[in-house]
This record gives C-alpha cells, sequence and structure tokens, in this order.
C-alpha cells in the first residue's frame, strides 16, 4: 500500500513513526546471530514463537494467530470480514483520526468506508459509531490507546459495539496497549464475545517494527477464517526468533515503559512552558496543537535532523503533528529543538 | 491457511517441501550479522533490495513488487482480482495438481474455485482452461514449471489464456522458473500482455524459504492494484538484507543449479532402476508414481530419516510422491535408502 510520502531521516532522530527509539533488546540480535544457513532455507517452525506469545498474552494457542506484523492481521480481518459475497457493498466503520491501514485494507477488499469523525477534545463518538451500524456493517476498526490521539477507549463501549454489531468484526487494534498498561486481553467479559477480535504488535514497546511481528487474539472458531487467510509461513524465521528473545527481555522491556513514561512528561512540561495545547496520551507519542506554527515547528525540527510527523493532512487534526516519546535522552534532543525554534519566534 | 499435517523431520533429510538442501548462501548469514538495534527497531527501507532484484529480474522498478514470500503475492493477487463486488460469484480457474494456496487463497476471498484436470501425462489441459473461462472468470492460477509435476507450459499457451480472458489476471507462478532456466520475464511478447502477473520466489534456488521473499512483476497499472493490497512494510529488513547478499553471491546460486540438475540425472537413474515411473522435470523434484508401493516408500524412507512428500490425496496424482532434488550427496542418501526399501520388498 502506498504511504504517504516523507523525507528520509538519514541519521537524524526519527520521532514520527511511533517506533521504539532504542531499536530492540541486544538479546533480539545475539539470538539472530545464531541462525544457521538451514535455518534460512527451510521453511519455519513456529511452535515456540507461539507458546512464548501465548505465555506473554495470557491467552490460549488455540486463540492466537502470529502475523507479518500487525498490518497482516488488519488486512486479514477485511478480508474475513468481507469474503461473504452475497453482501454486494460490505462496509467498514473507522473512527476517525485513525491509522491508515484500516482503511487501505478495506478498500482493498473493496468494502466502503464509512469515516466517523470523533467528538470534541477526540471523545469517542460512542453515539454516532452506533448509528452508523447497519446490515452492510461488517467490520468496525477501534484503537486503543488511539493513534494519533493517545486516546482510550473504555471497554464497555467496546462491547455495546460489539452487541450492537453481532454481524461484524469489531477489530480492537492495541498496538500501543503495552504503554497504556491496560488490554482487553485481561477482561474475561471481553474474552468472551466472540465477534472481538485484538490486534497486538512487538514493532513498539519490543522495538521489532522491522521484524514484522503481531498477533491477532479472537475466538478459536472466529480465528479459523484467519487461519484460511493468512499464508501458512507468513512469519520469517528472523520474526520468530527475535519474538522469542524479546519477550524473554522483561528487564528491556520495562526500562522503555518506563523511559516513555518519563518522555511524555518531559514532553507535557515542554508544551505547557510553550504554550502549546496537546493531549495526554497513554501511548508512545503525543499529538500536539501547534496552530499557524505548525508548518515552522515541522520544518525546523528538519532542519536540526529531528522529524516529528505532520498529521494536519488528516481533517480530524488540523494543524496537529504527533512526536514519539521514546528514550528520554532522545525526546531531551526533541524538546532542546522544539524550544530554539518556537522561541526564536517569539523573540 | 491450513497446510497438510507432516511429521516433523527432526534431524532427517528433507526432501519433502521442495526446499533448497543446502541452506542459504554463507553470505547471507554473514550480511544478518551486520544488522543493528536500530535496524530491528526502525520500519525498514526496501530501495536497495528493489534495485538488485529489478536488475537480477531485468525489470524496471515499477513493475516489481517485492512481497512476504511469494504466498503473499498469491494472496494479494486473488484480493485483487476479486475486489469488484459488482461481480457476485468470481471465480478462479486452477489447473490440477497444483500448489494448494491457489485454491487456498481464491476461497478466503469468497471466490469460487474451477479446477480444471491435466491431460494424461499431466499435459497441459489447453482446451479445458479456454473452455472454463467466462464472464466470472477473475483469476487463472499457471505454474510453470508446475508443481509437482515438474511440467513446464508453452508460453504460446500462457498468451492464448491471456488473450481469451481480458478480465482475468493470468498469474504465472514461476517459483521454479529458475531450474527451468527459463522465463516469461525474457519474453518482450508476454510483458506486453497487462493481465500477464508473473511470480517468483528466492525461497527455491537462493535458498531463502525461511526469510521470506518473493517478487510479483506486472504492467505497473496492474502492480498498483496489488500496492493497494500489500502492507507497506511487508517484507522483514532480513529478508530484505537477505535477498541482497543471496543475489549477490551468484557462485553459489550456479553451484545449487547443477546440484540439482545431478541430482536429478541421480533420480532418474535410481527410479529406472527400481522400474518406477516418473516424470522429467524441469523444477528441484521429481514426481514419481510408486502404484501400490507407495506408502511403504514413504514410511520406510522416513523410517530411515528420509522424509519425502506423499502427493497420493490429489486426486490428480493418485500413489505418486515427489521428492525434493537438492545437494547430491543429499539425493545420493534418498537413492540409497530407496533401493534398501523397495529392493527389500523385491527380495
Amino acid at each position: 500500500m502506498l504511504i504517504q510520502g516523507y523525507p528520509d531521516p538519514g541519521e537524524g532522530l526519527r520521532l514520527h513513526l511511533n517506533e521504539n527509539t532504542a531499536g530492540c533488546s541486544p538479546r533480539v540480535l545475539a539470538a539472530l546471530q545464531t541462525l544457521s544457513r538451514e535455518q534460512a532455507g527451510f521453511y519455519p517452525d513456529y511452535q515456540e514463537a507461539i507458546e512464548a506469545c501465548s505465555a506473554h498474552l495470557g491467552v490460549p494457542s488455540d486463540e492466537l494467530l502470529l502475523t507479518n506484523g500487525l498490518d497482516e492481521g488488519i488486512l486479514a480481518a477485511a478480508v474475513c470480514a468481507t469474503r461473504d459475497r452475497t453482501i454486494a457493498e460490505p462496509e467498514a466503520i473507522v473512527v476517525m483520526p485513525a491509522f491508515d491501514m484500516y482503511a487501505a485494507c478495506a478498500d482493498a477488499t473493496g468494502a466502503r468506508v464509512v469515516e466517523v469523525p470523533m467528538g470534541a477534545d477526540f471523545a469517542f463518538p460512542t453515539v454516532a459509531v452506533l448509528a452508523a451500524i447497519n446490515e452492510r456493517t461488517r467490520i468496525i476498526f477501534l484503537t486503543t490507546p488511539n493513534n494519533p490521539t493517545g486516546q482510550s477507549i473504555e471497554s464497555s463501549i467496546i462491547l455495546r459495539i460489539a452487541a450492537a454489531a453481532p454481524q461484524a468484526i469489531v477489530f480492537v487494534d492495541e498496538a500501543y496497549a503495552d504503554f497504556a498498561g491496560e488490554t482487553l486481553l485481561g477482561s474475561q467479559e471481553a474474552r468472551r464475545v466472540t465477534n472481538i477480535v485484538v490486534g497486538r504488535t512487538f514493532a513498539k514497546a519490543h522495538g521489532l517494527a522491522a521484524l514484522r511481528v503481531g498477533a491477532v487474539v479472537a475466538d478459536a472458531g472466529v480465528l479459523e477464517g484467519f487461519r484460511r487467510v493468512v499464508p501458512p509461513y507468513s512469519l520469517n524465521v528472523c520474526a520468530a526468533v527475535a519474538l522469542c528473545a524479546a519477550l524473554d527481555d522483561t528487564e528491556y522491556y520495562n526500562w522503555y515503559l518506563d523511559q516513555v513514561r518519563s518522555s511524555k512528561e518531559a514532553l507535557y512540561g515542554c508544551l505547557d512552558r510553550l504554550d502549546v495545547r496537546y493531549w495526554t496520551s497513554a501511548a508512545n507519542f503525543v499529538l500536539a496543537d501547534f496552530g499557524s506554527e505548525l508548518r515552522r515547528v515541522v520544518d525546523g525540527l528538519a532542519a536540526r535532523q529531528v522529524f516529528i510527523r505532520d498529521r494536519s493532512l488528516d481533517p480530524a487534526c488540523p494543524r496537529c503533528a504527533r512526536i514519539t516519546a521514546g528514550v528520554l535522552a532522545h525526546t531531551r534532543t526533541c524538546i532542546s529543538a522544539l524550544e530554539e525554534v518556537m522561541c526564536g519566534a517569539a523573540s
């Protein structure tokens, strides 16, 4: 799929793609270095990775499907949801602003994308989502915490939506749940609802973005549909090996979550000082409304080799940019650059 | 997707999945060992891999899409081909016997799979394929050389089929073309036909099965449809790095092609001596009809830690097994075991 063009950050500070700015755990590299020529040449076995992931997420392995990044899980959800050809015009509900992949994947299957805008201050539009549901609705994409707003959705709201659309898959993207510290996977009530499908990724907190490993958790029967779409060897052997090593390094994981918390506090402080509006975030990034200064801020940071994500093309968040909160030292570099650019303007 | 169950070959000789029995080039492992934590943690860039692959295949980069194994290319083709929801009952033509993924991917999109059996001795059923084409036909899967028969399809036949089904994608799977030494990519006439899409993989001759890297080559406009389906980061960074290293090691590649040729000759000789019917193959495997001895041969080899693929469940090739022809020393081990099992029976 086409992604929005972005200047190559080269050796600069990448705070524009919600990546783990520390990279992966050193144990991941060590594990990758043990690969043999035969392991590269033979079709991989996923048993160990499935067991490790199943234990990590606290779900049985028949309710878990590892995917080639969560993107593949999103695509599989869209394909599954729209498979029934007797529905001439299947619809996918996307709450805006949202991760581009939902609309892209729904559109790829020929489904019509129904956009539901969030309320003021990105309040979740429960009533509007319920009103958008009809007999053609086949999939509803929810993200908690949301990208790019960082706002979470209460689980009771997700349960109401799932109950109102029993014919649809309610795909709950929890890509940033590690940072929020809460997940639907911990709710027995939500786990019993068979049309709720939870997506997870190891790209963010575990720093495996380039190794492409995500997971879909759902009722075993519903997941059978996904298993028909996802190719049997969709996970690269390096992803499988890396996942086991990453899940094993809880010290690194906890350290990174702590860095993200500290980085967000530092960013909030900076934005407060600069009188920039922002939304406190449950994820590893902060969305800020730079108003008429947006272009100058994004360009000024880029000139200083600090790349943040201009989100202003999305009508749901005009004038906004999203800043990744990763390693505290990286965030401090960003803050210095931001103060230089914005205070330079004020003087 | 579900694949046919198979006993874990453990430390035995894997001749059941058409893998490269030597594994990847040593240069691939060396390249993987240069990966940094940041390269693992950041979303990958594919420019170098695309350029290397484009040069290797001799096609412009806008007519090339790298995929997460060729499986992803097959799935993308099925999703693209059936995207138009005004076609209530899209059909996919699969010439049998065939690689399982064609029917699996077509079925995943809700398309109806129309199976066309090959003729005697796996002769390509041109007339039957042409007769099966109708206005609902959206995709036609062809494989040359075919898996599991090893038989090639003349390019003139592919051109006739493509001309008869302008509304459909004719997906030509060339997974084994390296061994055949001929490809549609070399035919200017075929390259001008916009509904012909060629699939390639680096799992076989280049030994990257576990690293999941395939490629789809098509008209740039047709490929736009594929790019809407395939996620932007579907290739693992290890796959991208491995591909460049593998394409660079032409010595290894040529050595392996030579090993496969020698292995096939050795297998033919053995099967002739044992009076087993087989089909000479343009690929890296040989299909043989073991008749009533099939079960005893497959089990007898497995007991000797040599695993070949029982294909007898497929009605198109009853009593048949498929044997990978890889490194000559491996093939000789298989031949010894085969002679032991079969001559033991005769005595």
